[in-house]
């Protein structure tokens, strides 16, 4: 064991302990060196040491986000916890406790021309569930800062160390409690390098209570009769953890006559009754001559909805237009006003709140099985439009997702790839997670690597060519995983922008819009030591992926080339061949 | 010609053309197509598409820097402009005027559960000269708006055109006339890609003053008897740009016997009466045993100091110490404090001010003769040193420097590169430029290559391998110039943290500090379209050097392999060698 000679350093580091912060992703620096040392002398910590700041922190968060507990990720002075930001704004949206721990010059040195020196405290503060802004210990400091004439700010090593604690332990109960990602800033005086074998300070474990995750107290007999009275019910699942909801209420839902349950590939629900593919449900409403009439039939009563965001917009625009009666979001945290007419936010979790309501035992509506009589059209039709179309994107994600094996965990890319993904139905064995905080395409290679480093399941990452090559820093990473695995589908550009009203086939479309490229992963596989794999047709990719999946000593990426201009017709194709 | 159909897309665009805000970075993105439309359907700009949102800023604010004249970037709505965070910073603190433009949604999907949705306005805040907050329009959100049955905010599209012109105009009043970053944020509605041919329109071209550059009323007459009468006088110059200051200013500074100057690479001031190698005078003296008497008598009596932030530690650390009596700062902006002693901010240029000075009338001290001796020595036990060390950093950046053909834009990467960068002259031909700002080693690369666009000289970018890897994405561009070189010196990792107290050689150290590594940039060069010369010892140097500035149809990149463990022992062998 080796600790810094710094007590702020201690500090924050045994408190790290006492409260079981385990893992502390490391960018280099040397601002930060009293807490390298200290975490990594410290056999407690696992350390990861990852370069790029961008790359680290959804590194930290996509292993926080699968531990379901506060992952550290820390940085040396000045620009370098701006490269933060991005994983702290997903974070913060996903309810993924990332505690950033930001080393900073002391205060004297900020705007006087020090380098690596920006205004640490705070900068995040738009996104964050508590900036903690620790101060300069006055024990270390006494000799550099009275050097300078400065005064010690007022305060003694007490008083300091007391502040201190108080913050670090204000973070950590957001973290711990409210799930919001943390930020810790603190400022280090050199000398930087002095260690001790035992800590000198002695924590004093504050406790702080949030107040955050009280039930709210429901009239749940009134809400019972509500949701047992309401002939047309529907729930719908955003983002959701594998395994949160128990399977005897999946089982009341699924039978529930008067309920339509829609989920997402994110929700990680599956049942045979619920609805998989929402799009493939309203896309053909929306291209209806009945499209009025249809939709009146598909507009709830009393909307439930659970989970984190929703990926279909199409959705969001129906419910925003024909609005249920009541909508009822069931979280212990926040409610989102999707819709625009949420009249309740109910704060427990999704399975007391479904006990709660019990069977339904009202008279039996259509509601449902009018459904199912157009999902049971559309899974059969999707079939057959896959066998008449050439080789594109839509059949590509068709053949990758059937054949992930049984229990992977699967990350999905933003942009085309989540959308394409809510097509096609997934094996209730896979666990599905996507950045759908803030949606972008900026981390989620790096994302997908950190979630995979604890996990008892394998890993494979489904992603287009934006996303990976935004996110190329992610492959610099020596904690890979040998069963990684990176599918690719490269369609030259952000074909997404293709389905979009308003494109046109012009050079600034394809330049500004879509950002069409010739860039291939070969070269990065060969710096960052994967296999490559490469399919250009349907052939191909068939025999891709049965030895893409084989295991193997390094991770391996499965690049699948697909026309770019074909694409989006071929998706548009889908919506009216079910309609 | 074409314009987005919104009024404040409009408005934005007119704004830039009437001001002259000619080049506009574009990352792709949906919400930003108004923005992106206009700008690309109309001849007066010039547009640059560039995926990564990061190195994009580093662009813009890279050809910012070179144009002298503020330069655009813009994204799609969500975490996208959190990525520009790293070059707005960088060009806060380095004056360089970076127009962020970020498209948002509308106020009323902010924190409702929409994808690619955050908190963008004020999000720079704490690093930005203005952040105008662009309020949607009224006339374009009727429709939209008025379904979901929101207000609309009390504003008529009226007061929304009159408040989106002021905000606009102050923004960039502030950029043109403080060189400050900026930050404008415009909510945007769907339906998002409608156009007319004509701007419907008119702006009031809103003029705005910023008071700022006022030059401070001087006791000029006052200031000269000090300057005059001083005998020990310390003239240091921070980061300047190329040809900033008159040849006579320069004269007269140099023939001045009680004025000493010290420039940095980065002061893009010469004559041989400087002094270049600020840290070659100050490591002896702090080697020394006589420490004390001759840091005595290198103190100034009076420090005048003009340009950006300042390179060298050790000059920061012995000015601290041995702080001057009066510190005058020249500069039409800010002043800062740093060394703890500012007694004064001239807001006037460098030039007036020296030309206001006169030349020296007073007593000839023997304060420059003195060092000029040291200077003398200096310079020659360099030759000597060069000549029996083995091949390392220290040797290669003496044969990188000393080859640079004449008349090249030369950028220098930060940490170790720029470091070394100030052991060695350059050719009074080059023009020396670097992030000192915040000192990051987030965006050299992407920073050089958008300084090099415009250049009427070809571009060299010295940088250390952290330095090029963490910015690899600004290889994906494709307005790479074939004459744009890189020297990348690669020694496996963060070769400056071996000369810091405190390293030792471990594991930890290894992974958590050096965070060495084996990449070679071979892969990277292939997949962006570089050649691609490698050099491992003084004679593949020689040969590489001489190959590498040879003209050629892609740009090159020059990778020099040095020993990692062996530099940081000749490079402290350097400075006992000299003392």
């Amino acid at each position: 064991m080796m600790y810094s000679d710094i007590p702020a350093a201690q500090t924050l580091v045994l408190y790290f302990k006492s409260k079981g912060v385990k893992n502390i992703v490391i960018s280099p620096g040397s601002r930060n060196a009293p807490l390298t040392i200290s975490f990594t002398k410290n056999s407690f910590f696992n350390c990861f040491s990852i370069v790029d700041e961008r790359c680290a922190a959804f590194f930290a968060m996509g292993m926080a986000q699968h531990l379901q507990e506060p992952v550290a990720v820390l940085c040396s002075s000045g620009s370098a916890m701006l490269n933060f930001y991005p994983a702290v704004a997903e974070a913060y949206y996903s309810d993924i406790p990332l505690i950033v721990v930001s080393a900073d010059r002391p205060s004297y040195r900020i705007d006087i021309g020090d380098g690596q020196t920006i205004r640490q405290e705070n900068v995040l503060e738009k996104h964050i569930g508590y900036s903690a802004n620790l101060k300069q210990d006055v024990s270390h400091a006494t000799k550099t800062i009275s050097k300078y004439g400065e005064s010690l700010l007022g305060n003694s090593q007490q008083e300091v160390q007391v502040h201190n604690e108080k913050e670090i332990a204000k973070a950590l109960a957001v973290a711990f409690d409210e799930k919001y990602p943390v930020h810790i800033n603190i400022p280090f005086e050199e000398p930087l390098y002095g260690r001790e074998e035992e800590p000198s300070v002695r924590i004093q474990n504050v406790e702080i209570e949030t107040g955050l995750g009280t039930p709210t107290e429901e009239n749940w007999h009134e809400l019972a009769k509500i949701w047992n009275n309401s002939s047309r019910k529907m729930v719908l699942v955003g983002v959701n953890r594998p395994n949160a909801i128990d399977k005897d209420v999946l089982e009341i839902l699924a039978n529930d006559p008067n309920t339509v349950l829609f989920t997402e590939t994110t929700s990680n629900l599956h049942h045979p009754d619920f609805f998989e593919s929402i799009d493939s449900i309203i896309a053909p409403i929306e291209k209806s001559q009945n499209r009025q009439e249809l939709f009146q039939k598909l507009q709830p009563e009393l909307l439930v909805t659970f989970g984190g965001l929703i990926v279909s917009k199409k959705i969001k625009a129906f419910l925003r237009e024909y609005k249920p009666k009541q909508h009822w979001h069931i979280d212990t945290k926040k409610a989102n006003d999707t819709f625009y007419c949420l009249t309740k936010h109910i704060k427990t979790n999704p399975n007391q709140f479904f006990k709660r309501m019990g069977a339904n035992d009202s008279d039996e509506s259509d509601f449902k099985t009018f459904w199912e009589k157009r999902k049971d059209n559309y899974e059969r039709k999707r079939k057959d439009y896959l066998k008449e179309i050439p080789f594109s994107d839509f059949m590509a994600f068709d053949r990758i997702i059937k054949n992930i094996p049984k229990g992977y965990q699967v990350h999905l890319a933003n942009s085309s790839t989540v959308r394409y993904a809510q097509l096609f139905a997934m094996d209730p064995s896979l666990q599905v997670f996507c950045n759908r905080g803030t949606s972008g395409i900026d981390g989620t290679t790096s994302t997908a690597i950190g979630s995979s480093i604890y996990s008892n399941m394998p890993t494979v990452l489904l992603t287009g060519d934006l996303s990976f090559f935004y996110d190329s820093n992610a492959l610099w990473n020596k904690y890979l995983r040998p069963d990684f695995r990176i599918v690719l589908i490269n369609n030259s550009g952000g074909g997404i922008f293709r389905i979009l009203p308003g494109k046109e086939d012009t050079e600034e479309f394809e330049t500004f819009f879509e950002t069409s490229h010739q860039l291939s992963a070969k070269h990065l596989a060969k710096m960052y030591g994967f296999d490559h794999i490469t399919a250009k047709n349907e052939n191909e990719l068939e025999v891709g992926l049965e030895e893409f999946y084989s295991s193997s000593e390094r991770p391996k990426i499965l690049e699948v080339a697909t026309p770019r201009v074909l694409n989006n017709k071929i998706l548009l194709g889908y919506f009216d061949f079910i309609s």
